[in-house]
């Protein structure tokens, strides 16, 4: 059946490539149109009978336009194309009257935003999923503080999450025989560890004991919508530098026994909320494991991009106290450099800073009760377990900046997986190996007191955004 | 770009190829479990970590029961996966007293039945798709007189739209290098003319003169939704059957002048409503016009398979006349075979029989004021016009019961495709040459009368359902 | 490595099919040239320097020639393109002066027809090699009895065995997804056991426990050169006729034990003596142990072409005897149906017939001291192992008319391999099982006298020549 | 038929992709053997029957032996398997008897060296072909003085002119699409204009103005054989430096009327004397011209690798003359840099180097008699003309030291190619434009004798190779 997959579809793939060079983009030269205009006509019948050649042109008008008048237009898409009022007043009177399977059939059709049917159309041409996917980026920038859009991304989410279903996306590996325009967006997209020259991409590639695949859409088959790097080891990485060391002496895949994600990125910021960074890591894993059926370890070397500004705020407030850590001014060092007199990386530093890691981890909470660390939280979701904290894991100026040179490992272990995703969904348990829990253990027996005051510290710009939607989660 | 789309999907095709075999089908075996507590468990979060596995287990169970299993599962969908209520209530509640974006897309959401949910979750295994299809040709065949499918088909019919959306099929030619599998299903589906065996197939894809076209979608790479099969011609053709004649000197591509769509079939029964035919045509026109640059004019010839069964309820009509047709008792003799005593092909029976047809197609009306024939419909409402009306095009057991042989001419004209279709659709107006409309005049100026009564004959079964939902458009 | 292959030449593949459209057949219209002047003209400079469309012009003209010209075209090749004579006296007298490596090195240059470089010339256009492959079959055609073409055809099979070197050769796989053009091909080519129809054609190709591979070169994609039939079973098959039912319970792929070889055909007449047989067989065992590790026994089922023929001169010879049958007559109702009064399928004639069987495959030879029958040859020299005669194992016509229905199974122990090939080759050793050799004992010790006489027969047609190149070899 | 040979096309080279994974090479970890005795078993029945394995294992071998291991082997390559000498005197003998062509044909067979056999054996496993490439630069690297290795090197030129034969060669565009590790090969095989980093890469080949085109084998799908840069532009171009300037505007591809080829590489050293370029630019211009047909003129822009080697063995001789130089010591200010008293760019400079340029072009001579610029014997070989000759085309530091920063332009005019062609090759005729001519004119007319002395200066290292066998070829 694969064969076949693969044959079917090579043939269509050819005359989708000849489609796009002569056919769908009749001229782009089309100056840009009324989109208010081709909005309505697309909704009535000529949009279905001249739809494509019709949504071609908004498209075109759309990517011409001004930053301006992209505004205006999203505007009047949010205010103007929601449902049908009249019907959805009748649905409701019918519904409220009878509540049938018919009448709620109605009623749910009714309630759709008319939008979505302009979206559907839009999608048509070649090329039209990427420009919707770009058109929600405008959007989600905008977005902050402006209501009027949240119906707009919520009506895009919504088609993108039937568009980007699972079953529609495809695992491709990505590997030094890639070509190199995908291998340029690899490059740019990165968000964890920057990659600085094609041969540092190469290293990442290449080397026996590496690995790197993407999820890829048929309709933006250009496009990486979120990538992972692993490395084969033998056993669990507890720092950073040697992973991405140009000068190393690869291992055979075969002789791993362990598989790092040590880097995730998502690519495309209009795909937002649209998660599959859960799905690549099992596909992964099960690619992983047929290759080679040595490898009997999964998981992360991640970091910790919330630590220091949770800290931050931990240490300015009154009475600040961690539970495990006897002196806070030991911590106080993580934030300024030792050349300008901050704490070295001493024995108290690193119990002082494991304990109020673990505390971190498993204790602190958002308001809403969720853990702090936002690529913590993907992981527990996705059902891995807090393995180790690896201290002066990252101490690059980005690792020190973010997490005090914090790394983490997260285990993905296939047999707990599903108990631990329920328990941590369920009732917010935090799967964690007995080593952290240790960490933990003795940091709550201790009493801790900061000994000197530290100014306030305003929170790191953005950290509750990234907390929500993490670009990058390992 | 198109190489690269190409280059990109091949990968990832092969990798997904490579899925399919060891990955995704976790084991065949599975005995059918509880389909309700699978649906239930595929909708919590236990869902979102181990969908796929989940998904696959009750696409399994599904696909093993018996029709009866599978009939009260329909039901308890249908039934049970509705909206929440009390959040629908909410919602309504909530836009009633503030008609605001941000209530209509609460209630949008709320108005959604939790089955497209599942039906959502149900496609990311590879296969789902396609099982989706046929689950809802269960539905299809469960639904006349059971309003309860009503409202789960039309979920299932809003999904396909969107995964359906013309972006993500693929046109693909068919011909005698195409995979052995595929050309066993267009001889199975082809719905017009029936192929008898694989020479019938082979004089219809291999001869110069001859082209066939089909729509695939990436998750059914197996499985043509739609195709339609052309013959290139120097002139407009009037019977079928030279153009299916298995002997014949085919004429160089490049010398044709005229394309005729002889035949289009819809393929999956269980895509009905999503509508592909409009689309085919014109990508295939296009596809047609950028090959072969000398073709000027594009025509179907195509059947007429509402005539004698509306002749017959004329006929059977008190006081029964059809304007233009002096004497009916002439067109009775169309009903038995002239050795049975029925008229012979006399050119009185030709014209009463074409100032019929003429009435049939721009006059008689169903009930909701469409044409009557249900191929008419479907090529009027694309924008074509009615071009001629061939006395005996097709003489065949079927062509007679059917139409008393008749058979039309179809012509995209493509600059009058969107003017056609506008005053079809807004005023009812039907296109046709001029050779049509007189004779129409000549028939609405004559004075007609039958003779003697014919007694009423019912109307053909599925007629009603061929007429909106045509398997068969050419 | 494997990828990057794939990848790479699917570039290549589009862009070489680019090529074929508009690029390399510059004007098929053009007339038959003199070919003799193109063909010198292709041998001089400037061949080099338009060698393409010059070599494409003479192959068009060969094409378009008729019988007697090409026949004529043909002996000018032979006649007037060998070695250039002088170049060559010269070189010889060099030689003999001083037999240096450079002596020889010039000596083997001069020696070459220059009808080699030409050929090699030819091969240029895309097509050309095809094309040198059919001319070939014509050289073949007229070369009984023509001993001016064998020059011209060594100088063919000497370049063939270079362009269709095993490392240029690709193994594909044949399915119910393979192209039907191709398939088709493989209906007309199969040469053992007829494929009467499309659905006896699947049959043989889609029940989970049959395979079908052949060789494909690059340059000729569309032909097969050579392909096997495979059957999955759990034993060793005695008879032909259950594994072409076309009623039949397949077994799963992975349940099977043994992978029967049960036809094998050459399909280019043009490649005579450019063996590939052996290493399809060779190659596919590889293949198939790779996908299904539960196989360990590879053998075939093979018919006995050559039996009933030597059957015919052995009884024909005054004092005819055959160790181990003792009433030759028993043998003769082979010879007619046993409704003509030949023998039934008596338990005597079983006896006799593999007592003959034994003989015949472990005793008799031909004058040059090899195994008689043609495919016994094949396998034979393979390294396979005579395992088993089937009395009756093929009572088709055809079965009973070269075999008496014999047909035997010929094991291919990997282990065996080299050291059966070794001595069959050296030593002329046939390896056979103990049942066959106990067969043939019991045959020698006992004496065996025809009783009634049988007029002389002669030998069959072209038995000579199928034994040195037989067409099919299971 | 382009389609259809893609389709089968891709099977193939899956299976053939799968078909390294696991099956052909069976373990790399063999310990060196002993490879005379490898090569004596290969030429037995063994080799027939274990031909592949092998094979495979005389490459591994020799892939794993050492230099001095390597060259021992080679010697007695060319030592011991030369031919049957005892039937290669038995042929001569039979032949000078009777000079038909069947002892023609049993003396070339004769005079064949096993060694050719042994080759192609050695090509049965998959990677053959690129492993005798490489064995062959082993050859050469060892050649120099080294007569015995002569033949040997004949005998691999001899077989890749066969397997390498223009009908096997696949072109293909080379782009930014391109997978990464051919693209890296293009930088490392780059031989004309240095690529210097990824982004230079990018400029050559990703703006609208810019093609690449490169030749590869079936058998070496990751390694291109030669390659093309071509620029799109409006005039003909007559210096290097905007050619190659990262910052350019580019123009639309559709806009260009001339196609630029400014750089050509042969990437195999181990491929020597099998020539491609010839056929490359030939083939590069036909799909050109498929695809832009505004495309008129087609033009090299060229380096003049011979020019300054030549002027300083002129400017040795005593009584040093060039024509239309009437001061010699203007010109020697050419080899020492300006700030070093070098002459600057002067009028006097260009009227002298550009008449003495139309003397090393048009009239100066090899001893053999063909024009001294290595890349002037290329094109004009291949029927080009010396279009122009520009004066500071090339002001590089290589520009200035190879050819006093001159290059030229070479036009491939398709008309009259053939004509030129003939002219050159069969009487020297040089094709020239009036206005290169005119500077010669010029010259020849004008009395010119050097006025002072200057040093004999030694000819460059590697300008005869260069001459013979040049690696870059624009």
């Amino acid at each position: 059946m694969s064969r076949n997959f693969l044959q079917e579809f090579l043939e269509a793939v050819a005359e989708r490539g000849r489609g796009l060079i002569g056919l769908e983009r009749p001229s782009s030269q089309e100056r840009p149109a009324d989109l208010l205009a081709l909005s309505n006509a697309l909704l009535t019948g000529r949009g279905e009978v001249s739809g494509v050649a019709l949504a071609q042109q908004w498209l075109d008008a759309y990517a011409a336009a001004d930053d301006e008048h992209r505004r205006r237009h999203l505007a009047a898409l949010a205010d103007g194309f929601g449902p049908d009022q009249s019907r959805l007043d009748a649905a409701i009177e019918a519904y409220l009257q009878d509540k049938s399977p018919r009448t709620m059939a109605e009623l749910n059709a009714a309630a759709e935003p008319r939008r979505q049917e302009l979206f559907r159309r839009l999608n048509r041409p070649a090329g039209g999923t990427a420009a919707l996917v770009r058109l929600r980026e405008d959007v989600l920038a905008d977005l902050p503080g402006n209501a009027k859009l949240e119906a707009l991304d919520a009506d895009l989410a919504h088609l993108f999450s039937s568009w980007f279903n699972r079953g529609f996306l495809m695992l491709k590996r990505i590997d030094w025989t890639t070509p190199a325009n995908i291998l340029a967006k690899i490059i740019q997209y990165e968000a964890v560890h920057t990659i600085h020259s094609w041969e540092d991409l190469r290293s990442r590639l290449e080397p026996s004991d590496r690995r790197c695949f993407a999820f890829f859409h048929p309709q933006m088959a250009d496009e990486p919508l979120v990538f992972v790097e692993v490395a084969l080891t033998q056993d669990i990485p507890a720092t950073i530098a040697p992973l991405l060391a140009l000068e190393r002496k690869p291992i055979r895949a075969e002789d791993a026994t362990t598989a790092v994600f040590y880097s995730i990125s998502n690519c495309q910021t209009g795909l937002r909320r649209v998660s599959f960074g859960n799905l690549l890591i099992k596909q992964v894993v099960e690619e992983l494991r047929r290759d080679l059926p040595k490898l009997k370890t999964f998981v992360t070397l991640s970091p910790v991009p919330g630590f220091m500004g949770w800290l931050k705020r931990e240490l300015a407030k009154k009475d600040a106290h961690i539970p495990g850590v006897a002196d806070l001014s030991v911590l106080e060092g993580l934030f300024q450099p030792a050349e300008q007199g901050g704490t070295g990386p001493t024995e108290a530093v690193r119990e002082a800073q494991l304990a109020a890691a673990a505390h971190y981890f498993l204790v602190a909470k958002t308001p809403s009760g969720a853990p702090i660390d936002p690529v913590a939280r993907f992981h527990l979701g996705n059902g891995a377990r807090l393995e180790r904290i690896n201290w002066r894991g990252d101490v690059s100026a980005n690792g020190l900046r973010q997490a005090g040179g914090l790394m983490v490992n997260y285990l993905y272990d296939l047999d707990a997986i599903e108990a631990n995703h329920e328990a941590f969904a369920n009732q917010g348990v935090i799967a964690a190996s007995p080593a952290v829990r240790k960490l933990l253990k003795t940091a709550e027996t201790q009493p801790a007191r900061r000994k000197p005051a530290v100014p306030a510290l305003p929170p790191p710009a953005r950290s509750a955004d990234a907390a929500q939607r993490p670009r990058s989660t390992s």
